[in-house]
C-alpha cells in the first residue's frame, strides 16, 4: 500500500448489509388456462454480527452468498406463490431469519410492473399480457431486532391538472422573481410509501386491495383538490389514504413538482390563456412530506436504508 | 491548427441537416370546462443546398435559428392546434418550406405521450389526467424533391405471452446448444412504422383513427397467433395492420426477443412446468422485418434519417 | 371528495422539506485567458416548523419558493464562487438559515463533474475542456438542531481487477449452487459518501485535496488488496482512506457485484482460463457498508435524507 | 383474427434482419502477468432471402439462432481474440457468410468500453483497472451483396469551449428572438462514425492507430477553431480528420448544441460577463453533417441500417 497509515489510527466496522439486487422474477400461475402473471424486480438483503469476519478478515463461513438469496427467491417463488410483493417479501424474511441463526435481519425490497390482459373481440386473452403504465408498486419488508416492518407503495405515478392549481403569497426576497399564478399547470411523479400498523401486519393485511384504494383515492384527492401549493395537495392526498385504510401508520411522500411553462406568445402578437405549454426537465421543485395517523408510534427501523423519501 | 494538411486533400459537405430536436410541447384545449390533453415532443429538422455556408464558412445567412424553429413549434401549436401528430408535423413542415424559399426540405418527428382521466365516483375528471402506458406515438413527416412522406408509429409497447409460443427446427451447428422448446414466453417491446400512401395523404387520412386500428390489431395479432417464430409473429402483425388499415403503404417491425428463462429448479428437487422465470436484460434477440402491401412503389426518402428500424 | 371519512381519524404533519432540485450549474472562472470550469447539479431543500402551514392550509406567506432558491444558487455562485462543492453548500446553507429565521435547516446536496483540458499540441487549452470519467463527485451539507453536517462523496467510479479476487468458504446450503473460485474477475461500480468530523469543518477544509487523496487511495486499495470478498476489499478502502485524512469521521460505501461470469467454452472443445467473460447487468450482488474512525460519535442527522447507501 | 382481411389485401416481406443484441463480451489477455482487458457489447445481425421463410410461415430450418449467434461471438473471442472492434467484427462477418452459404450478408455493430489502469504510487498497476470517459468507440461491418463495409466511430465525447464561439447573422424572422452574441459557451457530445475506403481495408487498416489519430484532431479542430457556428466547426473537423488518415472516405457527424444560457443576474443588481451559466436540457439544437472526400464513390449499403446520424 503506498500510503503511509497514520500511528494509532484504528477504525471499526459501522451499518452494513448485503444481497442479491434486482432479481427479475416473473412469476407464472397457468393451474387453468387463463394464466395469471406476477412481473417483480426484487431484491434481498442480510444483516448479523457474525457477518463481520467477511468485511474484516475476508472469512466467509457465515456468507450466505447472494447467489444463493437469488436461488432462493426463485425456489421460494415456486414453492409458495407470490401473492403479492408483501407478502412474498415476508416469506422471504422469514426464511432467511429462521434458516441461519446468525442471520439476525435484513431489508427485502420489491418493485412490481403491472400487465394487462390483451383485448381480442373485446375479451381478455387467456395468455396474452400487455405492460400499463399508471405507476410501480413498491414494497418493503425489514427486520430488526426481531420486529417485523412492512411497507407497500407506488412509484412512477405521473399526474397532471391543468388547472385548479394555484401558487400565491409566498415572501417576496431579494431573489424572487417568480410572478404569482392563480391558475397553472400543476404536474407531478408521485412516490409514496406507505407503512403498515403492526398489529394490522399480525391480523393479516389484504394488501392488494390497500394497493387498489390507496392508488386510487391518491388519484382522486389530486384531482378534486383545488391546489394552493402542491404541500396542500400532498397533505391531503395523505390525509385521504389513510382515512381510508385503517391498516396504515403513516405514508410519505415525494413529489416533484415538473414544470409547465405558459409559453411567451405575446412577442408574436399571440395571447395565450393556459392552452400552449413547455414542459421543462430540470430543475424541479421537489415536495417531500409525510403524513402519521395520531397516536400511532414512530418506527424509524421500518425505514432503514429505505430511500429517504423518493 | 496542429496537424499538417496533407497535401491535395480536398473535402466536401454531404448530407445534412439541422434543427432543434425535444421540443416538449404540452397543448390544452379549454375551449369548455372538460379540458383535453396533447403532450408531444416534437423536432423540427431544416435541408437546403443553400444552407452550405454555415458549414463551409460560418455563413449564417440562411440559416433559421435552431431557437426560431423552437419558437415556431411553440406559435403554430397555438394557431393551428395539433390534432394529430401527423396534422401538426405537417403543418410544421408546409411552415417552414413556404416561408423560406431556400429551405428545399426536412425532417421533423414527434413522439406523443398518453394521458387518461382520473376517475373520480367512477367518471373521467374534467381537468386531471394520469399518464398512460401501452406505448408511446411515433409520427414524422418528411418532406424530399417537393414530396411530403408522412409515417405513423408507436414504440415500448411490451407484450408478453406465458404459452402459445414454440421455437424449433433450426440448424444445429457447431455453435449450438440451444435446445428447442415447443412451450415458452414470449416477450417483446414492439417498435413499428408505418408509412402512408401518398394517394392516402392527399386525400386526407384521419390519422388517430388509424393509430388505434393499427396499435388494436398489432395487440391482437401478437396474442392469437400461435408462434413459431417471432418472425412470423412480427410478420402476421403487420399483414393485419395493413389488411385492417387501407391508407398504409408498408410497415415496419424492430422487436426484441425479451428472453425469460425457465429458471432451474431441478437442482432443488422442485420442477418448474412453465411457473418460475427470470427475465434477462442482455443480450437479447433482435428481429427486424418489413411488411409492404403488394403492388406500392418504395419510398426511400420517406426512410431517410428515420430509425432505421428501432 | 369520494370518500367518506372514518369517523374520528386524525392525522399530522411529519418529517417533510422541500426545495428546487438538480439546478445545472456552470461556473467560468475567466478572470485571465486560462478559463476554469465548474459543473454542477444542485439541490436545495428546506425545513422549518414554520412551513407547516403550506401542508396544512395552503398558507405559503414562509414559503421561501423554490423558484427563489434557484435564483439563490446562481445569484451565490457569481458572489461567491463555487471553490469546491462543500464550501459552496455551506455558503447555501448559511443564506437560508440566516435570511429567514423561520428557516431552522435543510438539506443541501451536489453532483460535480470533472472536465479536463483539450490536449492542443501536448498542451492544455486555454478554454477547451472534455468531460472525462472517473467518477461524479458528491457532497451534501445538513443543518439540523443548529449543527452543520458536511459530507464529501464519488458515484459511478468503475472498477475491475482480473485477477487478485476469490470467493471460498461460504455455507453450503440448500439452495447453494456457486462453486468456490479461487480466481475470479471482480468488478464494481464504487459509491462513496464520508462525514468530515465537525472540528475539521471549524477549523476549515481542503476539500478539494481530500477529495483528490481519498479517491486516489480508494483506488489504489482495490488494486493492491487480494480479495477473499468484496467485502472485505470494501473495509479496506475504507480504512484507507480514514488512516489517509485525519478529517474524515467514517465512509459509507454501496458497491454492487458487477458479475462476469466465465463462458462455457467447453462446450465447443475449447478451454477457457479466465480470458472471456459475459457481463451481467442483473442480478448483481450489492454490498453495503461503513467504516468508522475509532472514539468519534454517531451522527445520525448527517445522514437524515441522503441516501442510505447508493 | 378479429378483423376481417380485405378482400384481395396481398402483402410480402421487405427489408429484414435479425440476431442478438449487445452481447457483453469483456475479453482478458494473460499471456504475462500484466493482463490487457478489451470491454465491448457486439451485435450480430444476417441477413439472406432464404430466411423468408421464418417470417412466412414459421420455417426455422435456416435460422442460425440467435442464441448461437451469441455463442459465436464469445468462442470466436477465444479463438481470434478481438484486436480491434473492426478486425473482430470482421472476423464475425466472415464467420457467418462462410459457415451459411444461405446468409448472404448481415450487419456486425460493436462499442467499445475504455479502461485505463489504476495508479499505484505512479506506475499503471497489472491488473487492475478504471473506467474512464472521453466517449465510447463504435464500429460496424456490414456485408451486402458481397462486398464488406467498415466503419469506426466514437459517441458521448462531450466537449466545452467557454469562449470562442459566436452566433450571428442569421435572419430575423416573424419568429426569431434569439439575440445575436459574440461570445458564447458552446458545448456538444460528439457523435461521429467514418467509413473506411475499400481499398485501405483490403490493404489492411491499423483500427486503434486509426482511431486514436481521428479522436485527437476532432478535439484539437474543436478546439482550435473559433466557431462562427457549430455548422462551421463540425465541418473543420471533419476536415481535419480525412486530411489527417488517408484511409478515411467520409465522416459522419450529430453534434447537439447543449445550451448554456447566461443566467440572468441583472435582476438582483449583479452583472454576469459569462460567468454564471444554466445548463439546458431539452430542447437543444441538433447539427448533422457528412464531409466527403472529394472523389469518393458512394456507399450507401455501408450506413444501411446503421443509427443514421446519431
Amino acid at each position: 500500500m503506498s500510503d503511509q497509515p497514520a500511528p494509532g489510527v484504528a477504525v471499526h466496522l459501522g451499518a452494513n448489509k448485503y444481497g442479491k439486487a434486482e432479481n427479475r422474477l416473473v412469476r407464472i400461475t397457468r393451474d387453468t388456462t387463463r394464466h395469471e402473471i406476477e412481473d417483480l424486480s426484487i431484491t434481498s438483503q442480510l444483516r448479523g454480527e457474525a457477518l463481520a469476519g467477511s468485511f474484516l478478515t475476508g472469512d466467509n463461513s457465515r456468507i450466505v452468498a447472494t447467489d444463493t438469496q437469488k436461488n432462493t427467491v426463485f425456489a421460494l417463488a415456486k414453492t409458495h406463490g407470490v401473492g403479492s410483493p408483501e407478502r412474498f417479501l415476508t416469506i422471504l424474511s422469514q426464511h432467511f431469519t429462521d434458516s441461519f441463526d446468525w442471520i439476525e435481519g435484513g431489508l427485502w425490497q420489491a418493485e412490481q410492473y403491472t400487465w394487462e390482459r390483451i383485448l381480442v373481440d373485446g375479451s381478455g386473452h387467456d395468455h396474452s399480457f400487455v405492460r400499463t403504465g399508471g405507476g410501480t408498486r413498491l414494497a418493503s419488508v425489514q427486520v430488526v431486532d426481531g420486529a417485523t416492518h412492512v411497507t407497500g407503495g407506488v412509484k412512477d405515478l405521473v399526474v397532471l391538472k391543468s388547472t385548479g392549481s394555484e401558487f400565491r403569497g409566498y415572501p417576496k426576497t431579494a431573489f424572487t422573481t417568480l410572478p404569482e399564478t392563480s391558475d397553472r399547470i400543476m404536474a407531478t411523479s408521485v412516490t409514496a410509501r406507505w407503512r403498515y400498523l403492526p398489529d394490522a401486519v399480525a391480523a393479516g393485511v389484504d394488501y392488494n386491495a390497500v394497493f387498489a384504494d390507496v392508488t386510487r383515492v391518491l388519484l382522486e384527492q389530486f384531482a378534486v383538490v383545488h391546489s394552493l401549493a402542491l404541500q396542500q395537495t400532498l397533505f391531503e392526498m395523505g390525509r385521504a389514504a389513510i382515512e381510508t385504510r385503517p391498516e396504515l401508520a403513516e405514508i410519505r411522500f415525494a413529489m416533484p413538482n415538473k414544470h409547465h411553462f405558459v409559453y411567451d406568445l405575446a412577442r408574436f402578437g399571440l395571447d395565450n390563456p393556459g392552452e400552449v405549454f413547455i414542459a421543462d426537465d430540470r430543475p424541479y421543485g421537489l415536495i417531500e412530506g409525510t403524513v402519521v395517523r395520531d397516536g400511532v408510534a414512530g418506527a424509524p427501523d421500518a425505514w432503514r436504508d429505505v430511500p429517504s423519501f423518493v
